[in-house]
């Protein structure tokens, strides 16, 4: 048990119906205490977000940056850890929709081996232009996608159903 | 103005008295909109706790994990970003004892550019046993000396010093 | 073309019959000019070799390090540059060995964004005693398993079979 | 003694008269058999190199990517590892031009702590134009200051002066 925690541990059965990545542990994640060096969490974590927008929300993450200019920063970021990962860990990563803003977007991520729960974070999305380094309203598709997103998530927490 | 951080932008004056260390942004820590890479920051602030460990606490950092077994990994992190990051700033990072806990160590830090407020974090350190991966309450030389600096603090505060 | 390269670049099709593995290009990996940051693809290239002695060796890269003390770094580690990297490439990396030493392993990676070669490089592991930190003559297995591997990967290209 | 090494040993009182840099070893940068993690030796060395370009050449490095569109990136890169590094450890870096070539700077890099042999590298640099990404021939300023430092180590190391 995590005492300094800001959440409670989440369950892996909550998750149900969640968009999720399998993260394997490496060797060049792990510190001298053998375990994953807090900042590589977050690495992992983005990697994940990637993957959300380019398999569930079936947006171009990279050509938001690349062609349209438009970056995905975040202006917050947090997590809970509690459990260590260990290399060659398998951890599964659920992302969750948890508020559409009108130049952000805030997700909840957490991951888990096997049942343990291992880590529960907020990432807040903010869009900006990268030109002008700015503040951006969230482009339509985002919105749309997002919200589609956020709204099929709650009709699953509803019914309980299960992938 | 950052909408979506969780507290308001730090001042610089706010910091007259705390612990700082200066913090160069190399062209590898970068990512490819040019700015830092927000995994990198918490790379960058546990770098500043190691510091803020030998230098203000008078404490050997690496002697916790390397002789004495003990863990000084973080149960929470999280930080909010203000301003980005580019090649080549100095950012001065201050630290704050938020908290001085019975496994825990509460830590407040920020970060400016100048006088503009670049992030604000809070890392909570719990002290684990390494060998036997459990909860381990805080050493009491690293009780004494953070509640030392936590009490100084307070007193600059309260009288408005500045270093 | 790399006038600086120490070696031709390399031609896929002389990999035939080799292990082999893709490597995914991620956002991190990549530094403000918009390509891989070379450091990484030692990284990427380091992940590739403990796949390779799980898949193609059948052996517990892991278990070397933690169970049985041995390990796995290196002594001399170099590469040529071809081409870039890009965000969301996918590069194949084969591994040949090179020679099997008394105490060391030297492997030759190739990288290639399909046919475009991206990167040659060496990596010659020492196996040391982690206690003792001083060198070890390879383990039986490990030697066994990397000369089968050789002699496999000569009667492909002695014979000019392709996979 | 590192028998896979393909130089020999270099000794400190060689490097008289050359740029150096030290190099502190941080947590973040070792590995669970509690050493430098061999990709982040090449990302200190370039952070050497950074700092060669500004401290010793007395060019402005950022510039050149972000002002004038020449990438610095490398062509090749090679070490030879003699011994670990480890946490908290300072090693000197010192810095000498190979050759100075048509598109190409060649580098190499030696690293010692105290006395002891660490590292010794190589870095080719090849100037690049950013938006084409083509080799560009060295600029004038660069194969100036390059050749003026070389000429300068040559004088060091004819007549055995010392710093």
């Amino acid at each position: 048990m995590n005492a300094t925690a800001r959440t409670a541990p989440p369950m892996r059965a909550d998750q149900a119906g969640l968009f999720s990545a399998p993260v394997r542990v490496r060797f060049s994640q792990c510190d001298p205490a053998g375990i994953v060096y807090f900042p590589r969490w977050f690495d992992l974590l983005n990697g994940v977000v990637e993957d959300w927008f380019t398999e569930a929300l079936r947006l171009d993450y990279q050509g938001f940056h690349q062609t349209r200019g438009i970056g995905l920063g975040y202006g917050h970021a947090e997590s809970d850890f509690f459990s260590p990962g260990f290399w060659n860990d398998r951890v599964d990563v659920f992302v969750r929709v948890a508020r559409v803003g009108g130049a952000s977007l805030d997700l909840a991520l957490t991951g888990f081996r096997g049942e343990a729960p291992v880590i529960a974070a907020r990432l807040v999305i903010v869009t900006t232009s990268l030109a002008e380094r700015r503040a951006l309203p969230l482009p339509g598709d985002l919105r749309a996608e997002a919200e589609r997103y956020r709204d099929a998530q709650s009709l699953q927490t509803a019914s309980g159903d299960t992938p």
